[in-house]
């Protein structure tokens, strides 16, 4: 699976890495994500030489032509941004996108971004969740907990095993995201004034929040932020005011991150039976890296995320990964080129949280 | 709401009706749904001239502009079939359209059409249950109960009160309808899958289901139906499969039409404190009009559906509609338009079951 997305470049470049000693070498990592991608543009002493950032290249949202014209538009800001002469090759091209599950369509992403823009020597693609592991540890070993518009989850063992739980989109996934909290709170809304289930819950701060967001009088004027065009990204960040509102004190609101907490949790259930002991045994135990907008709001999370895990749990720490994915981005493509970039200074990470029982 | 969506067509035509003793008249009904349209030509003796069948003229599927191309060449194809010249006017043109809940949407859409094509002299836009009861009920009272592709629910009492319940589309509603059992089943095999959410269940039959119908090995790569492009009415029909197995004795997919049979009576539930009196006292009760190719599967929803009513529930009669709810469609636009048309003869009901109290 690491290895799956590896694909030989373009060969129409010059080998400056073949011209012997002088060789100079430059790594770009993208982190694509539902709702913005980020870049980065690397040397081979981990110097960041340009940052920058690119609208969606989710393919499930843009499609696969869209996402690889923004892509290359990165790229070619990443080299100004470093003034990198037009005869320079770039070594390697590491793409971690959200959505890009697939093996066979991310063998023809990366087809169809070389024939078309032959942006680097060798390409390398993986789900996001891989570029924030790689960016949060040098050993490449834990569990990824994404929730931002998305929401994803991977266990990646020391021996490479690399285990999934979630990650399918908005239509088949996506629990505890931006997008499922705002959603949820949508359609507990509607259901409610439909009488097709009524809440137990006070509604109204709900309903004026709606109101004000998506600035409609009208449940049935709301069906277009749904359907045309369908826009993801801005309906999860009506998570936000939910989360204003939740803090605040209200209880419907307060209610829907106390379950967005537990199915985020649940992602870790999931996977957890497939821990290594040399993961489980770990100073501080399995590290899982939180990565997203979402665990801003930890706090509302917290109480539904832990009513999840019962005693029996291995001993596990939380990280928030402060760093941007797109570093672990750079890193899997250089590394999957023959080349060991050392980031180890731009793994920022914050330890938040400590459970469960040394194993 | 009745009148909402009517308004005067084009002036453009020359006015038959206004020509004296002999004028005709002639009237056009479509329903349009979510997987298919239907049209019907009728004359002032409702005498079929012509029909017709169209792709889906759903908004939130195909969007405005398409929908109004796909009315129009149905039109067209209609009057073709009748041998109408061209001179001849469509006195009016009564849409009832799966998705048309918004008021002033429906507006816009009325206007773009008479704009663009000129179809009518008058037109009437309205909901598509609404056309199903005009089709079943010459007093245009009772509840519908639509699932086919998507689902929806009215109760429309004597005295022209609509209530509504669900029919706000695959991402808010449905419940009960063909995509929602198909993507329930599908959603159940993922989080199996991934182990966020066990089946109690053996899934292999589903597994074997999902991989004949839609052609692939692997979960990734069915995420392609559900978002590039979204294929609502192929997923919907994966429900036929699960109907088959379902008859044949496979516990899960019996379990899904339980489900489906519960939230589609759950919808008769939501609207049902609105019905008055007047509407409870009818022969048999409340007249529920069952549209759509679900209720095919009635004898696998028949469980579920009932365990959602207790012994205090009025009077009910179920009935399926057989009649084109067009039919209902050229009805409302001819009334809208100051005619009554003795559709009578064209409302094949078949009453299937009774149930409840007489109040």
């Amino acid at each position: 699976m690491e290895n799956g997305g590896t694909v030989n470049g373009h060969n129409g470049h010059s080998g400056l890495e073949n011209g012997g000693a002088h060789a100079v070498h430059y790594f770009v990592g993208i982190e694509g994500g539902a709702s913005h991608s980020q870049g980065v543009l690397l040397n081979e002493d981990a110097v960041i030489l340009a940052k920058c950032r690119g609208c969606t290249t989710n393919q499930w949202v843009v499609g696969l032509d869209k996402a690889c014209k923004t892509i290359a538009d990165m790229v070619k800001e990443l080299r100004q941004t470093a003034n990198l002469p037009v005869d320079v090759p770039i070594t390697s091209l590491g793409l971690c996108m959200s959505g890009a599950d697939d093996e066979k369509k991310n063998q023809e992403w990366v087809t169809l971004l070389d024939e078309k823009f032959a942006l680097a020597r060798s390409y390398i693609i993986e789900n996001d969740t891989l570029g924030s592991l790689a960016t949060a540890r040098s050993d490449l070993a834990g569990i990824v907990l994404i929730s931002g518009t998305g929401s994803n989850c991977i266990l990646r063992n020391p021996n490479g095993e690399v285990i999934h739980a979630g990650g399918w989109g908005h239509m088949l996934g996506d629990e505890g995201s931006g997008y499922w909290i705002a959603h949820y709170a949508i359609k507990t809304y509607f259901d409610h004034e439909d009488r097709v289930k009524i809440s137990k819950y006070d509604l109204s701060l709900l309903s004026r929040l709606i109101v004000d967001y998506f600035g409609v009088e009208k449940r049935s004027e709301l069906l277009k932020f749904f359907y045309s065009p369908f826009d993801k990204c801005f309906i999860a960040k009506f998570c936000e005011h939910l989360a204003e509102a939740a803090t605040a004190g209200d209880p419907f609101c307060r209610k829907v991150f106390h379950e967005a907490g537990y199915v985020l949790a649940n992602h870790i259930m999931a996977v957890l039976p497939d821990a290594t002991q040399e993961l489980k045994r770990q100073p501080g135990g399995i590290p899982i890296i939180c990565v997203g907008s979402v665990f801003n709001s930890w706090e509302l999370l917290k109480h539904g995320f832990m009513s999840r895990f019962d005693d029996n749990i291995p001993e596990m720490t939380f990280f928030k990964l402060c760093g941007a994915s797109a570093i672990g981005a750079a890193f899997l493509g250089a590394k999957s080129a023959g080349h060991i970039i050392p980031i180890d200074h731009l793994r920022p990470t914050q330890r938040f949280f400590n459970i469960g029982t040394v194993q």
